[in-house]
């Protein structure tokens, strides 16, 4: 990967879903009237916590895992990640049979790394720091001639992220408005790319933290922030928002909302009780955005995609 | 209603499923490869969690609405309850547009007060006892002319519960067994006449808290047990076993495996980590129960209710 991986295309996009399609649930998109009155709005769920995984990580690491030729896949792949991209990327090679290298720093939830064990990735620990990560993964990709499959920035990645807006279109037809959270922007960046290429009347919304505000703010100042140390409970949307990503916003004109993590937790209990869902903190921020700009929204159709569900239940946040 | 409600037959469940189709949601059924792998068998979960109310009640209340003639219909219904059965038959008579009259003692959860009251219901509160709750249903009755539907042994309430697994034999088909909680026995009752009525074959399986293990109780000695101080944490599976209910766990050889607390809990987890839905505690004896007797269900398909996902996220289980 390099710091400035070309968007992709729509048809990117529609490549992407073939080639997931074997692998990758489509999920379910579900409705609550309780919500749509307290949004004054027609609220379409995209339940991502549903994917393989929970989360919908698992659409680009997939389609990533399936775009190299044989002889770039048999060297396998390597990644840096705490989180839900270093367990899909595992769960997706296990499904070509290639090895998944997965960086993983001191200090990481054994629960994230114990899920990295049991799809079968193999683990290098590494200092808790960003030039650890990097340093330990180029050693890694030195060592095994592996392709380093970026969270967000990469191609593949990000044209699998697309993916899940293509379905949500086909399965709630007519809608006004879509919404994604923004963390590296990788959703964010392959939903409008493949929204706006079917659809270039349809609004676009991210949501981001306000301690996380990174994304927000280059808008804004329409310069890329590139250093930041996020305040968030949103641990899936800390990373900066990346170049290309950003470039994907500002050209489709998607208006990021950012909220607080008060609201971002009111609506995720709101999620909890009505859709009987357990999705995560950082899915709740399209939820909490949606309910703090009613204006935005009032009387429109609006698809929010839910991005997953792999919460501590023994720490829960109210 | 008397005490001997009839139960109902195949042809009753299926004019339910006819009755209730404008209005109850065709949950889905769920599976995880990570719980089958746990149990040794083929999971499939039907989610009564996402039924209209947050459980599988509204299919009786439902029927048991729309199966009045329209002068009694006209003079509303009534019913006692501190739990889901007053919120569905609240939703039910909304419905029909006709009077829901719930009997709510003192001391229940303000939660599901509000619920009852939010779907049009109107509330008698009365003192903590069964004889004040029975007498301040006479009372109401006497006033309103209102017809009592009783939340279990009602011959339409059975029938509509009944309706759950007509759908889930046709989204899984070919299962071996079906297993749902055991408390009133309303839903066990019409489980039991749909699914051996469609397929005799069929094992079932009931499943019940030791604490509150009537049923269990009942069976073995051949005889109903009519008085038990419930102690367990599934406010949902306290009530004893009905008489007509019994019968139809006897007659179909439905076999009631009892799980601790302990048992309900740790499934309950499990439920909301791998298949992320938000259930209640009694939805989870089904898993527990199944893991517990891994013996009776090994490599077989097996249905299991996941009855219901009114949650009081304060006050969680762990």
């Amino acid at each position: 990967m390099t710091a400035v991986d070309a968007l992709p295309s729509l048809s990117q996009v529609r490549d992407a879903a073939a080639r997931i399609a074997a692998h990758a649930v489509v999920t379910p998109v579900w409705r609550s009237a309780t919500l749509d009155a307290l949004a004054g709005a027609e609220l379409h769920f995209k339940c991502e916590n549903l994917q393989r995984g929970g989360a919908f990580k698992f659409r680009g690491a997939c389609n990533a895992v399936w775009s190299l030729d044989q002889a770039m896949a048999a060297r396998g792949v390597v990644t840096h990640s705490s989180g839900n991209h270093g367990n899909a990327l595992a769960m997706a090679a296990a499904t070509r049979g290639i090895p998944a290298h997965v960086v993983v720093p001191e200090g990481a939830v054994q629960a994230k790394l114990d899920a990295i064990v049991r799809a079968g990735g193999i683990v290098h620990r590494c200092a808790p720091t960003q030039a650890a990560r990097e340093a330990m993964a180029a050693q890694v990709q030195a060592q095994t001639g592996g392709v380093l499959v970026h969270p967000y920035a990469d191609t593949q990645v990000m044209a699998g992220q697309g993916t899940a807006v293509l379905e949500l279109l086909r399965q709630a037809p007519a809608l006004d408005a879509v919404i994604t959270p923004v963390g590296g922007g990788g959703l964010a960046a392959g939903t409008a790319v493949a929204a706006h290429g079917l659809d270039p009347a349809l609004a676009l919304f991210g949501a981001e933290p306000q301690g996380a505000d990174d994304a927000a703010r280059s808008l804004a100042q329409g310069q890329r922030i590139d250093s930041m140390a996020p305040d968030t409970l949103c641990d899936g949307l800390r990373a900066l928002v990346g170049p290309s990503n950003l470039d994907a916003l500002r050209t489709h004109r998607v208006e990021v909302i950012t909220v607080s993590d008060a609201e971002t937790i009111a609506a995720m209990r709101l999620l909890w009780q009505e859709l009987k869902q357990v999705v995560e903190v950082s899915s709740a921020t399209v939820l909490a955005a949606v309910l703090k700009r009613r204006d935005a929204f009032a009387g429109r159709r609006v698809g929010l995609v839910l991005t997953g569900g792999n919460v501590d239940l023994d720490a829960l946040p109210w």
